[in-house]
């Protein structure tokens, strides 16, 4: 198994980051043909998941984490807590914070249109997030 | 590992297919005992899960999809690329395109009521979906 | 691998159950170093997850779950059945019933703030669920 961790810095709620290239790169990094490559992000109100990275996908994506957890509503946790965050951790819950995706002959195996995303859901933008990959196989 | 490619031709937009017999058959043609069957769905308008497969169910869930990505709304992908399927992006992106279910001795551990299932979310019907299987174990 | 099977008796609909302990105390037992613990829930209405365990995100996440899928409107699952759980089935879909989490150093990898946790979203209280725990690694 070869472990790396990436680490990317946001700038504002609701960035969508593409890992892909970062994600390639370490695949080749380990030298793993043939098995998977695993991703885990270490924070409770950041996600991962893959999505066509072009800027009308990730506007449309934005919005609709706003449809299950709008801005303008009361959420118990900030109302414990204080620190206005409620609609990151509930969208986070949702999307989940780990992915596997196949390799092949040293390369990706997600479709040509099916990038490997982070989306930082937090209020406090310019954070910086560790994403855990591990590389297993043969 | 045994990996395989599981091909499925959707009819329409909201086509929910059961694959549990295929990925039960997969799992038998490795031979592997003791491990788990990794599934990947190789495109960003399709996504994978499990559900009790019975029409209430499916049915319910397809409008489920429609609550968090109405049709009758204006998507930025749409509009970027004049292709129709904003709203299948998003639904796809928040199912997510990956599913590991362990096996034992021989068999998938998934529950009976539980089955494996391809969401075909774009619009454009009739297309054939490619999901990568994955068998490791002993 | 090692595995395990860990069960959790709710009592009712919504309960968020924190398996982080159970989960901790799978992967000391396996003696895994070096690997990940994947689980598996073997019901079609329960769903795992992540979440920063603490009362306000529960009960925030419980009303987001009801945007999805509320209770009082028609579901195709409950005239078919009668059993009343339609928008169990769906919230469980929606979430999903695995998750894969790396363990390094014989300690989960997860986040201070990231709790490992099991969502009943059954209205029939009381269910015992049965979580498959799978520990693989060095």
């Amino acid at each position: 198994m070869y472990r790396k961790e990436i680490q990317v810095t946001s700038e504002r709620e609701g960035d969508i980051i593409d890992l892909t290239l970062e994600v390639r790169k370490t695949v080749k990094e380990s030298r793993v043909k043939d098995g998977f490559i695993h991703l885990f992000v270490q924070h409770s109100t950041a996600a991962l998941t893959t999505i066509e990275y072009e800027p009308g996908v990730v506007s449309d994506m934005q919005r609709v984490l706003s449809v299950i957890a709008p801005d303008n509503i009361p959420y118990a946790h900030n109302t414990r807590w204080g620190d206005g965050n409620g609609r990151s951790h509930v969208k986070a819950a949702f999307i989940g914070p780990s992915l596997t995706i196949p390799v092949a002959h040293g390369e990706l195996m997600s479709g040509t249109w099916q990038q490997i995303v982070l989306l930082e859901l937090d209020v406090n933008a310019g954070r910086t997030q560790t994403i855990i990959c591990s590389v297993t196989g043969e």
